[in-house]
């Protein structure tokens, strides 16, 4: 019976080796490797991380800050180098989203089908 | 190529034949078959969640409330049946989460460690 870690490292080895991983590598470096996109795109993460750990906190989030990430969203959707890594991270989230899916079906048609988010059951 | 989704299937079928999942299979079967147990451990379930609930939401949560959750764990511990479930799962979670870490592997490499809820870098 083939052990489940060898699978997994077999999973992680399809992965890497995908298409998609290897097109979001190269996103990921092509923008880091200019620094003003770099700048770009971090300021962007960092601004959308505060403005998540706020509304988690229930704190308030103030109109400038509000102007600030859209004038910021705004530039990054005009970097093409910027939208493409962000097309890609998307799809990756997606396809880890789907792995889990597929490896954890076995516990949820143990326990029965769970309440997804969206309210709906599967 | 491997394909990604092939190869989760794999896993899949790896977890749903490994003993860990049989066992945990086994003893979720012997809880529930049992009617007077599976009641207990129903009732145990419940007061945890709606606990963690009462929690998350900053809601006060009585002491009679704190007896009767721990009036039930006692209960629950001397149940062997319970507590062999109890254990199964708590190794299937450990599995589920080793295998995501694995599988996720080649995203930490390209996005660098990240913070672990205890604080450290791994
Ligand atoms: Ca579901
Ligand atoms: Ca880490």
């Amino acid at each position: 019976m083939a052990n489940v870690y060898d699978v997994a490292y077999d999973l992680e080895k399809a992965l890497r080796n995908s298409e998609d991983f290897t097109a979001l590598k190269q996103s990921y470096d092509e923008v880091n490797n200019n620094p003003e996109t770099k700048e770009l795109f971090g300021k962007f993460r960092d601004i959308q991380v505060n403005l998540q750990q706020k509304q988690m906190n229930g704190q308030e989030v103030t109109p400038e800050e509000i102007e600030e990430a859209q004038k910021l969203f705004a530039d990054v959707q005009q970097n093409e180098t910027i939208s493409k890594l962000m097309a890609a991270e998307q799809r990756m989230s997606m396809i880890i989203n789907d792995l889990n899916k597929v490896i954890t079906k076995p516990l949820e048609e143990l326990y029965g089908p769970m309440v997804e988010e969206d309210g709906q059951q599967q």
